[in-house]
């Protein structure tokens, strides 16, 4: 099941910038895990912002939920899910 | 260049059913040429709307203006443009 | 998989009556074998609004999608649809 | 009488998280409480985010009022509530 | 069990005219019917819209729900319902 | 002359709760001094919500203004005023 | 008692352009009446819209809403009322 | 040149309140001084609001930039500007 | 005098296509000519929509005023106007 | 390729001034390289705001979202990004 999922990301004014670059860091090890994998299937940056559009191929609803909310960033991000399907017209397998 | 194109059909209540799929004939017809030539990367259909969300890599903003303005849909679409760039932790080539 | 549906109904002010009524009988018609059939889990009226909150349990988004651009009355709502997932919290089977 | 109650979940950045497990702890038990006894009828979970819909059986406004203020969490809640009522087309005697 | 109902008239700017006294006349005895029975508690004119504030004490949702959409002139509103209760400091007993 | 006055207010997570008990008491006081004075004819609670909505009958703009304004939990209230008028259908006098 | 009214007229796309002169003039007419009695205060052009801010200094909520919805444009205007008081540093006697 | 300025003033819950009473005087001296020069034409308070809507005359809209950023209270102020011009109806002289 | 000025032109679906095409030359013709007199400074379209970015330097906000509510296309348009001015940190003068 | 990017700065009403200045000197710098470059084309100050709107002419979007992010006031920044492309009736070059 695809879903688009946009997060922006909110760093707090007075955050602590070495926690915070630890906190990116884990978050990337961990969206590499996920995109080798095949789940989070697409990432793109907002031009300009602390954001990203991203397409997540996921088993279920509840899969996607387990995986947002332990993202390392999550507590600093705004997130909008919007429930996807594949188009009929779309000549590529993997637009699925 | 990449662009997420969000484009909203709104089908006018008194329009000519036969004049209309004509014109959703010929917006495929185009979508299929454009996303075979790598134009219009990909293509989702959001849930329960008349609606989807896409993907553009063009040249300039202009090749993409032109695309968009010229679909055989577009007098009956509200269209959303957001500026994407790749994203430095994707280890997919084709997120670029 | 469970997604929460909001529809609105806007009745077009020159519609024909007699045909509006046609839909509406066909609309319930449907709702019940989607209901009986699981599909449609609950549905509830929005007071004072032409309006329902409405909880589906499908195999997949693209089974929800077809169902909601089938219905009779689909032409004339607008639909918000929200992905959900079963609350841990939750002591009954059902809601899952 | 039926009400859709939507709650969001703010946690502030710098909580207390012993503090704000225990007032979870107690959410979790007062609902299961309110589940039981009818009241709490349903519980979702939206995906993606730190909030719930949620469907109250209660026999007033006031009722209603009463039980959502005194919610552990409330304080850190942003709440919307809709007066809901039985749609006619149901086959379902408990979607009452 | 007391709700403030906000109604919008949009007037159709090609509406018969005397068609809409007709159902402006009908509306009028309907509501008059409604606050003599102390249904309809209170009614307000929003200064300068064709609107009205209105509180309704009902004794449910469902009849809350047949009054607003039987109302003549209800194909011509948009309503906004809220669910209010009594305030503790009051110290009327008409503002139950 | 008559006003819908909407207040909302917003408890600041780290406040002084003995403080803010006693700004409640003197709120209470200070409210029911202007039920009694017919000036703060109708209050009603929200439900779900640390809100009001209340209809003010006062001599002039300038009078209302003064006695928000100086209301003890005004510093913590966002508040909406809409200016009303008799609605010329009421049987009720005191709907003025 | 002072109100801001801010009026922006929505000129019909098939309006009879005699028919809409007409009212122009009627409106202009009626304007300069109820700007020279003193009820209207002030106006000025919104820079590139069909659209006015004023201000009205009346008896009571009551004379505005007669006087707005009496208005020759009024069908094709959306009102917004805002009430005013005079402010306590100025200098100027007509601010009242 | 003719602007409406709206100011809506948002008090720090933290504030120091003898800095905010010399900030509330500076204020005013500087209004007083711009009013008694003409460039401040009108001021209103908004009912209820720690808010106001002014007219400015000024020179240029640069002059108006400068005057307002400079104002003592407006690192606390959100400042909507609207370009306004002479209504053509208009019988008065000042409402240029 | 500058003014950022946006325009979105909203084609109405059942217009006669050979008198569009005449105002569009119309606004054309109009534009170079004031582009020319320097007026109309600067103009890009936004991507994927049929409307404009405007920079207008003005002698006054009247002389704006007309401009724009004269424009051949006007009718079909909804415009935004912002009040710009020079910034300080510019090395261009045309920036002006 | 060019953008509208509207830049609204925040500044923390807690903010250390001789901090603050050294970031508006070192963002002052930086623009004035981007604009000597050509890569800044346009910035104009929003009247009556820490705001300002600018036209940037970038190879890429990866350029603007590099250049955007590493602003030394981005921090407190909301930015806006729109494509913009070159309008067909422009008879300036640089409009480009």
């Amino acid at each position: 099941m695809l879903f688009k999922v946009e997060m922006d990301v909110n760093v707090p004014p007075d955050h602590d910038p070495v926690r915070f670059e630890q906190l990116k860091a884990a978050e990337k090890t961990r969206f590499q895990e996920l995109q080798c994998a095949g789940t989070w299937r697409h990432i793109w940056r907002v031009v300009g912002q602390y954001a990203n559009v991203s397409i997540f191929d996921v088993g279920s609803s509840a899969e996607l939920h387990d995986i947002l909310i332990t993202l390392p960033l999550y507590p600093f991000m705004s997130v909008r899910v919007t429930a996807l399907c594949r188009h009929p017209s779309s000549v590529h397998d993997d637009d699925r």
